[in-house]
């Protein structure tokens, strides 16, 4: 049930758009549909089931988003968008100086695991589902695939015997999915895995001990 | 469509399972269901669509098929039965001995990863799917865990840095992912990577140049 703050509001129609909406009603949708969807899955999901979970009312869940492709974007987006950020500012602080890659390699990929590590229950679980194909998440899909390029980026600079052997671009799916290996091991209820130990993999990857 | 051999058990009537249910049929199910989870998702199929996809009667398909569960054990145990039997057989030959190890994880990396390539329609993008918690798909999970856990104990006789910073489950779940980069890579329609060079990258994770 969502413990909403109504004092400030009392008395306003319903159908009357809140300017401010409660940012707390926003999140425990998100949250009750990020378990729905890795649990029940996505396409058996829906809204009514989320706003049951929530305690809300379909429409109000519609206040909020516009369905459930909107909800997966947001969660999905929240997966990347702090790593995305993260790789900009480390790929132009690094340059081109192998030493300085290889610094920002690991610490790209350390947060980076972090971040999946504490993603609401697991959602990147659900990053290869036929859905993520659609238009909808083409902003989840743009940031996913700048942060791949990064890596590629990084790991090409970094590294010292990888350049003959593979393409910048499938560099930067080998060492994504490294990071990635967060989303199985959750899924498995394997115990934590240390991001400093996803990020030492990921520089032996591109042959740095 | 079906082009199925009908000469030898004409006028047999449908109701009659036959003994010796034609491979073809059995083999085009497969085919059409896999195209269809991984297009519109395994919760959004139903055995009707695949039914009609190969232009046979729904009563036909379930002749072959429990339901939509087993078509997906069948496909999901395809990607991963011919890797755990060679898995089974390269640590018993192996042992102990590192460079064995090495030996033996390099080729069961290509190899898996040849596999995972010439998978039908990339099933193995259903892999994290919830649905595969179910029972019905013990089987696969098991014969998954089985050889991710040969990638660990061959990872760690072969590697010779590994052993102090992640437990031997890790490390095999680490290296399996590591192998399983075939799968984001062909369902963003990147050209096919290469399995040495997925092998090599398996090798370096154990600290192996």
């Amino acid at each position: 049930m969502i413990s909403v703050e109504k004092t400030s509001r009392a008395g306003r129609p319903r159908a009357i758009p809140d300017p401010a909406p409660d940012l707390t009603a926003r999140e425990q949708i998100l949250d009750a549909a990020a378990a729905l969807f890795v649990t029940q899955g996505f396409g058996s999901t829906s809204t009514r089931a989320i706003a049951e979970a929530v305690g809300i009312r379909q429409a109000s869940l519609y206040y909020h988003f516009a369905g459930k492709d909107d909800i997966l974007a947001e969660l999905l987006e929240r997966t990347v968008r702090p790593s995305a950020e993260l790789a900009a500012q480390l790929q132009q602080r690094a340059g081109t100086d192998p030493a300085a890659a290889a610094t920002a390699l690991y610490e790209l990929a350390h947060a980076d695991a972090a971040l999946l590590a504490s993603a609401p229950h697991n959602v990147g679980s659900l990053y290869l589902i036929p859905e993520v194909r659609d238009q909808r998440f083409d902003e989840f899909r743009s940031q996913r695939a700048g942060l791949q390029a990064v890596y590629g980026r990084l790991g090409r600079i970094a590294g010292n015997r990888t350049h003959d052997e593979m393409s910048e671009a499938v560099l930067g799916a080998l060492l994504i999915q490294v990071v990635e290996v967060v989303i199985p091991l959750r899924r498995a209820d394997e115990p934590p895995v240390d991001p400093a130990a996803v990020a030492a993999a990921v520089l032996r990857i591109v042959g740095l001990g």
